[in-house]
């Protein structure tokens, strides 16, 4: 499936770098945990990070009841949620040719508030799983105050672009010749050890989402 | 200096994580180089990522001149600047206390077209030392022709602050007896090893600011 392109989503700077199908689209946002969700109050945007899950075409965010992000969307209002991997710094022999390989998805939807309880529980174990595969399992569930004490915003996907860069620097032709070092500087992925609870009681062990 | 605390900038969601001061705002700014840029065109919000640089009170991104962030903010709107760094998920024995360990600040502020040339080789300067520091003096300067197709944007800050959690879970009184085994994990930083550019000449070593 292919997302219609609209003014709202086309990839201007640099089109070559732009993608409208959802497997690109939606490979970006499994890859991640972490978004940066736009919103607007009068005239002001906001930009806030906070973690999301997908389920199909919905993305779910969660925060507290009392929070401004979710007052402000618990009516329906337009959104834009971004999420961003930056892979490399791309290091060319030219300042002006520097750049960053990185995978980024533009989503462009309505949050609204979910009612629905079974709705609710489903998006929370849909944003646990995103962030710790199998972690949710493993530990207490959310009792009958947690859960009041939670929102959850459902985000329908209505229009969404990829812009990704990979590769090599590209420098002008005449720059090849520069006595300047060139190519990428990987940003490291993945997690360093884990480092428990000061309070975690004697003998127990890393549980398997922790070790994987 | 303390940034006043306004309907705009507070934060609300556990408030004890709010900070206001220049100082914190200012290291999380200068930790990192990527944002999320915000605005406005009609009711839509926008969130791009980008990469930016501060100088003093001032944050400047840059752009193709033909992009859409920087068509709707040349004359001068209202954005919302965020940068996050995560450094950690916070595995508790609840589902509800799990978190994650960041630093995020927000800025607000009006973003606008810097057409003073000397102001735009600065900025872009600027933005380039926040990447990779000495990387600038190392590599080819920019040309008038790459001069004019790059804009730049300045932000003076208006209001900002800072949101920062640290430290292990924090689970309720009665489930550390739980055999749930909690800690944090936390996020690799920094680079893996250079690659060298295919195209690279033999005999050019990687310059200072890569090495460091």
């Amino acid at each position: 499936m292919e997302y219609a392109k609209s003014p709202r989503n086309t990839v201007k700077r640099i089109p070559k770098r732009g993608f409208y199908d959802q497997e690109t689209v939606f490979s970006i946002l499994d890859d991640g945990f972490l978004c940066h969700l736009g919103f607007v109050i009068g005239d002001q945007p906001y930009v806030i990070p906070t973690s999301y899950g997908r389920m199909g075409t919905r993305l779910y965010v969660h925060g507290a009841s009392t929070s401004r992000m979710l007052l402000a969307t618990a009516e329906g209002i337009p959104v834009c949620l971004t999420v961003t991997h930056l892979d490399a710094l791309v290091l060319a022999r030219s300042a002006f040719h520097h750049s960053m390989n990185y995978r980024s998805a533009v989503i462009f939807g309505v949050a609204r508030l979910v009612d629905d309880e079974t709705e609710k529980m489903e998006a929370l174990y849909c944003i646990s799983e995103h962030i710790l595969k199998g972690r949710w399992d493993e530990v207490r569930g959310p009792n009958t105050i947690e859960m009041k004490a939670t929102s959850v915003l459902r985000i329908d996907i209505e229009e969404a672009s990829a812009k990704i860069r990979t590769g090599p620097p590209g420098d002008d032709a005449e720059d090849y010749q520069l006595p300047v070092w060139a190519g990428i500087l990987p940003l490291k992925k993945g997690y360093d050890p884990a480092i428990p609870d000061p309070r975690l009681e004697e003998g127990i062990e890393k549980s398997p989402s922790i070790s994987a």
